[in-house]
């Protein structure tokens, strides 16, 4: 019996979406929940609209075990983050003690209200200081509401993601000089003997190399081996460019 | 009065959740639709699952002038897309006369049951030649299923993305040295003033030049650039680095 853990992101941010930034959070962590393990089930972008993060909310923290986000939570009017998870779980929206005189500390006369917003939380929420960071992470029943700027985002997956561990995917991949549609029924045929098998069929255009990538993955290492070898055998061996 | 066209897209694929590819698509299509005038509503990544697209689609294209999907449209067994818009909109699965004549054309004896698959269309779809592309693309109502091979995508994307072209937006761009939370009180003034303006503030960490770009966009040229002023006029002098 292996343990599962699912996960989802919401990404916030009117900058991807009108394409200005290409977001590259959402690859980090799918990345990282993969090596730790986790079955990352969605990935959705919203814009800066409160209504629409509270949706997301509503619609993915209850199916998952972790909910991800990535944005607006700056001091600025399109940082709405902390709005749209309250309304989303129906809470409100604090000051929160702690933060606020970390603050009120930290930039003594100088601090004006958007400083202030910093310390806007969700009601209930828990600060959570994991990986020595200099500003705590927002973690409210199962979400961790993460900061959108890619240096932060990555040094706070880094030190939550080992919470998520669970059992490992184990992953086979086999490179092959065949078109998808010569090689299909061989692949069928291996989900119907290894129905559990996760099997993925990756064409790429005008690599000299090869023209299919076709991964093979299960949290059972035995599985995945018995699932290869089968597959092997049905391949053409001239089909077949490496393994790995 | 200026034209909106919305959209949203569904990206279709395992292998982008597991974090073994890095989807380009998503951010490919939003920097056409800005240019092409078009907001681009929402991106959703789903799982190689027929009732997560159908969910996906029965929510989205209500919503939306234009739904794109990307990825899962070829030979292989986890190319699900089809099956998923055709349950998403409650229609069925049916293979095309026109297309299976054409792949019986091109394999002659060599057709077997993967390619045929390549001719299942979701029930009332229409083959779109624009582009000169060698495999039409699919529309059903206002949803069209593109290819995630990210070349093909491109292609398509640039060869439909006329058709959908409506007022352009106006980009402004200031970058200042100031952090985020001493300007945001000038940038919060200049949206009491300009309501309808699009307004950005994305901070940049370590880089020696700026500190946050300020982003002001409308359709309306003049409105951005009068708000553009007022904002100038507020921030202190030696805080902007250069405008755009």
């Amino acid at each position: 019996m292996t343990q599962e853990t699912t996960a989802a992101l919401v990404v916030i941010g009117n900058e991807i979406l009108s394409g200005k930034i290409a977001d590259g959070n959402s690859h980090f962590l799918a990345q990282q929940l993969r090596g730790a393990g986790v079955t990352l089930a969605r990935i959705v972008v919203v814009p800066d609209e409160i209504e629409v993060i509270a949706e997301a909310v509503r619609t993915l923290a209850p199916r998952v075990d972790v909910l991800f986000t990535s944005g607006g939570v700056g001091p600025t009017h399109d940082d709405v983050t902390i709005a749209g998870v309250a309304q989303g779980l129906g809470r409100g929206v604090i000051r929160h003690p702690a933060l606020e005189k970390m603050l009120r500390d930290y930039f003594g006369d100088r601090l004006n209200a958007s400083h202030l917003k910093l310390a806007d939380t969700v009601e209930g929420t828990e600060l959570d200081y994991a990986g020595n960071v200099s500003f705590p992470t927002f973690r409210v029943e199962n979400i961790y509401i993460l900061p959108g700027i890619p240096e932060i985002f990555r040094e706070k997956v880094l030190a939550l993601r080992d919470r998520f561990a669970g059992d490992p995917f184990h992953l086979r991949v086999v490179y092959t000089r065949e078109l998808e549609s010569a090689i299909a029924a061989f692949l069928d045929e291996t989900l119907a003997r290894f129905p559990a098998l996760l099997l993925g069929s990756y064409p790429k255009l005008n690599d000299p190399e090869y023209r299919v990538r076709i991964t093979l993955e299960s949290k059972d290492r035995g599985y995945v081996e018995r699932a290869l070898a089968a597959l092997l055998a049905m391949l053409p061996p001239e089909a077949v460019v490496r393994t790995e």
